[in-house]
């Protein structure tokens, strides 16, 4: 392989108005400066694509602040150090980084994370592994705190967040409903995934085949037979309209995403729904909490990657990516990401295939 | 005194259509029926009107069943017995009970706490030393932790719940911001609780004067040097909607009541608040819980009531009360409370004076 002296990248060529186009994205190509002291230059393998970064592309404040115009797009890596001149690190060394949606990017060695050299899949450190997984993980069981018995209604269920929440609450003991965008997705939840039900989003008979689903549950602790426990909220809308009524009795509500609000700014208006929300917060004493996996919880990612990895390789964990061939195409899948089009996590083969 | 045989009591004559009216309420007269085995002859003299009763009055699931057509208005007392068949209990006793709207009850003891016969204010049984004190202390203490140097917000800062918020908040170190109707009970909870500002919400100013009470504290641990840690929502509406944008990052807002909403069902449609209220739950890490004092913490009953004993008689608490005058009278005073029209905890001296 010769040496790369271009380094090819996607940046942010405008803010959306609205929906996201492919117009607010530009592939560019520019030359790969030299390395300074304690430098080294990493060559992506795998750029994750995730719902947060359409969070980035505005200019509104948020827990994190926007990408600018003309920077590359923000987003989790897995890289190989093609050059070093940092004495932490060796050309070959894997590791996942933060580098955003380019083939190189130079490093100072800070923020990165090292695989092992005989990592099996290492795109999993961009999922289960790693931030979608622990996410999951955490608001879960921190937040979630999931009895045995209990019903828990995950949405976005086949994808990198909501698969993993639905497939630990079965292990904890609980019964799992699943929401997902169309009967491919909704069967492999229940086949594969082994979801007690997934219900599709998209049928007209959502509301109702949802109430169906969660009468069926074993009774919560508290709840009275029927209903909601658990609420892993991470789509917002419709989906949280039709949930919030099926609620019980201390239900949480982990909140760690709103999907289809990210790329509609403009939704029809709730009327007075947010008076149903918060009589029912009053009402059922529940408890709704945001959080983000970098909150507080760094001290539990061994534990975390130590639980994942050990189900993973029992085969009690199951797991699917969705695979992107070239950077090119990154915002095209982006932009699929956001309509629900993928299925599994989605994640870009920029450089990876064969890795 | 000669023994009555009457009772006097308000029972729900109708459900209200929207607001709540003196016509869904009747004043009648019946029989004191003979006492049986067990029993005990309560006299009320003490009747405390709190805001969770508008909620009795609808035929709506609750997390307490609706008063039924013709039945006593319920309502915690403190009463004298009058006369005992019930081995526990002897005449002049004072206990506190949930015999509601009347001037007589009869109980066969269950649910009864007695209070010591040299109590000096059995009323304060009924408010700060009550119910109304322990959801203050509850849901401040244990939803929303406060840390020496935040700053609370707390809506009807004069009530009976919200002026025990504040006191209790003020002693915990963090700068308090109360809201309340009026400049009267605003200079009464700077003046008189020590509170370091409050706004009211009455005033065409109010979001500007409240974002500017809560930029001048000092900076939460987390927060950016303003805003809000801690918001007690007793009120919902439009001081929430006023609040939510103010809210720091990592806030908690302990939900104990919604009095804007109780006695207005249609409120004017929120439009899209249900999307900035969900986007800063996320972006912003709040917790929102709904709680009630009854639910799981019956075991903190003696600490909060030697708390707030010691801090009643050191004057580091100050407690006021709005006396009506005799039972006829609570329909309108309730009326006036779900109004704001009371200022001070709202009792009715069903038979109290003097004692």
């Amino acid at each position: 392989m010769t040496e790369s002296t271009q380094n090819r990248r996607i940046v942010l060529a405008e803010r959306p108005q609205g929906r996201a186009t492919l117009s607010c994205f530009r592939l560019e190509q520019v030359p790969i400066p030299p390395l300074r002291d304690g430098e080294l230059l990493l060559r992506t393998l795998w750029l994750s694509l995730d719902p947060y970064m359409r969070g980035r592309m505005n200019d509104a404040p948020s827990y994190a602040p926007p990408v600018a115009i003309g920077e590359v797009m923000t987003g989790g890596t897995v890289a190989c150090v093609e050059r070093s001149l940092n004495a932490a690190y060796s050309t070959g060394d894997l590791v996942v980084a933060h580098s955003g949606w380019q083939e190189f990017a130079i490093s100072d060695g800070s923020g990165l994370v090292k695989l092992p050299a005989d990592v099996v899949r290492p795109s999993y450190a961009l999922g289960v592994l790693g931030m979608p997984g622990f996410t999951a993980y955490i608001g879960l069981l921190d937040i979630g705190r999931p009895k045995a018995g209990e019903t828990v209604v995950v949405a976005a269920a086949t994808g990198a967040v909501g698969s993993v929440v639905g497939q630990i609450a079965k292990l904890k003991g609980c019964r799992v409903v699943g929401i997902a965008g169309g009967p491919e997705k909704c069967d492999w939840a229940v086949r594969e995934l082994g979801f007690d039900a997934c219900v599709d989003h998209r049928s007209e008979a959502f509301g109702r085949s949802l109430a169906e689903a969660c009468a069926k549950g074993a009774a919560g602790p508290r709840g009275a037979g029927q209903g909601i426990d658990i609420y892993f909220e991470n789509v917002g809308g419709k989906v949280f309209r039709t949930v919030v009524p099926l609620l019980n009795p201390f239900a949480r509500i982990p909140v760690c995403g709103l999907i289809s609000a990210y790329n509609e700014p403009q939704q029809p208006a709730d009327g007075e729904f947010v008076q149903t929300l918060m009589r029912a917060v009053l009402v059922k004493r529940l408890t709704l909490r945001g959080f983000i996996f970098s909150d507080d919880y760094q001290h539990r990612l061994d534990e975390f990657q130590t639980a994942l990895g050990g189900w993973l390789r029992e085969g009690r964990i199951k797991y699917r990516e969705d695979v992107v061939q070239g950077l090119p195409n990154a915002p095209a899948a982006f932009l699929g990401l956001l309509e629900g089009r993928n299925f599994g996590k989605l994640v870009v083969d920029v450089g990876g295939a064969g890795t």
